[in-house]
């Protein structure tokens, strides 16, 4: 199978191809979930797929982090956050049981899977058919389960809100118009708007904001 | 005029009265803009209003490099960035060429208006009409000039992206049916998105990102 | 009277004449003292020396805070904090009343003075006469009143916590034989030692470390 | 061999026992370094033992920087930095060809050898003999060998520089009083004095200082 070597147009032009059907990942095994899963599972949700390695630095650092704040604030039936492990060097100290260990210690709760090994190949295969360039790696997909973005490195929260949001906004029933609006999130419900519900209602500056 | 007193919700319900239409602000001198405005101007644009105060620190640390980040990489057509300037206390020390000064050093460029004092109140005018707790505080104004969310105390860049983009995301015409559909940002465009571009391509992981 | 040029070597060559007495500074007024200070009154102590300008970003994000964090921590018999407000910019703006706000709101508690403006020159007094390139500007003084270091910018925390040690370990009766010993700060007393104290006993490392 | 449970005061009353020597470790196998290591090689040396675990959080995000920073700044003649490897859970995991990956992905460069497995108990020899209580901890070694700093957590670097500035001021010969003085360290000779260094001469505040 082809990689899909770059993301998506974010906007079609009119009379342009829509962007292609992301093909399934090749896993086993998962972590954080009682089945397997495929991208089919998903369908109808924006996919926020993350390929990371653990011995990479940057990945612990900062995209790790990144994902699992996604999930813990934003994930929810308009939004789901997988994980992929997609190990290129380094096999033998990045197996599933070192992951395993990886995962636990470092608080990650959304489904990981670990990318297929393949024998000719330092690469796994997802990581091959996707044409990912290494970690961290973050794919966007749609609720039909296209490819919307494709970027390596890191990506500043400001500019991960707006792409989620702006998939998550559209409607998912575009192509199937007899059917109700699109499904949304709310980040800002009562649990997560803590900076604000923390403030006390005294003068003083004391937490870096200034209320009345 | 009444303060207004909560943010308009997100999402109206079918049947709800939508979102009030926020009142102009009153404002002088400005800072960063050849001529005095009004939200009129803004008609058709998200607008990102900040209020701060330069001596407040959760503005300077927080809150203001924010503004600044959307300013840099987000504002355009579809969307504006504007500052106020809402003191509340300590007048003396943030007048007008205090905060010029201020804005020199920290090399804001988006347009800040001074919120017009008020003769019987340490609260400005504006402050007062809008109902704001403190600083910083975050009103975000829709396309049609409504106040859709009203935030006070620091606000994490993945939820205000979030926010920002379903108010782009939104058809500006919804009221108006015959015309085309919204104008969008992105906010992805090859100046912004460094970390991508940037990585080399030999291997190993000195960036912190492991390329192939 | 001539500037300090540079700053003294932390160690002196046997025969090379020994680091300059720093000249007072020429400040008025002061903050967080009950009246006002000279070098003298610090005699016997190691002086850290910080110059600042209210509206210096780096100031203000860095040096201010670690001033600061030495005042809690370290400060005490053997050492003393003390503030310099060096305006040479805005100069209508970091007036002693802004001063006294941005003291408040940011939550200074060493003693600050306002360097003594000059009518001839932007510069104020104290700068002029220390030679100092900018702000923040860090002067460390040892327990005899001596200049021993001059840095200009920004100083890691690791290295201003080896050379404010090495000045507090000297002996400060090495001109004065008949004396006792050196008296030494410990910044490890129960109070500051927070990370260890706050480790629960229990098993994973849901802080970060991992205990038994 | 009884455990080392306390660490020694940092300094002694006069009469009181001097703090005990740290016993040697035992370790095997050693990474960067080209044979073996004791702490007798070390004696004259003020020695930071940094004990870690490669999947510990708070050793990823702070203590191996940390310590990476003093090896980079700090260590040369008069100090050495030495890391443990005190594998106590997911043993699995955390072998020496996971190690040997970890250490080349987080580019540490100081020597690092692996606390010996004991067949009856999941604590490694060293971390048995020394009462360490997780990770990080950090063991300060006076010139003498013998213990004075047992910390279990984060440390600041203001303190630890405090502290490793203190121990290397010492005299080392203070007991075979027929030597020189003390050699020491100037953590800021030109190649670490950046912040300094980099500053243009010209005015404006653009790099966060200020300068003339």
């Amino acid at each position: 199978m082809a990689p899909v070597e770059t993301a998506a147009p974010a906007e079609s032009n009119a009379g342009a191809p829509p962007p292609p059907l992301l093909p399934d990942w090749s896993v086993e095994p998962w972590f954080n979930t009682p089945r397997p899963l495929g991208l089919a599972d998903f369908r109808g949700r924006v996919v926020m797929l993350h390929s990371f390695q653990m011995l990479c630095p940057g990945c612990v650092a900062q995209a790790l982090p990144q994902a699992q704040t996604v999930q813990d604030e934003l994930a929810g039936d308009a939004l789901a956050v997988v994980g992929l492990h997609t190990v290129f060097e380094h096999h033998d100290a990045m197996g599933p049981p070192a992951l395993a260990a990886f995962i636990h210690e470092y608080r990650l709760t959304f489904p990981i899977g670990v990318d297929r090994p393949q024998k000719d190949s330092p690469l796994p295969e997802t990581m091959s058919r996707y044409g990912l360039r290494g970690t961290p790696s973050l794919l966007l997909v749609d609720r039909h389960g296209r490819l919307r973005h494709h970027h390596f490195g890191r990506l500043a929260d400001l500019h991960l809100g707006v792409l989620l949001s702006r998939l998550i906004a559209e409607d998912p029933n575009q192509n199937e118009p007899d059917q109700n609006g699109p499904r949304r999130i709310d980040p800002l419900s009562p649990q997560t708007a803590k900076s604000s519900d923390s403030v006390p209602g005294s003068a003083g500056c004391d937490t870096g904001v200034c209320p009345l």
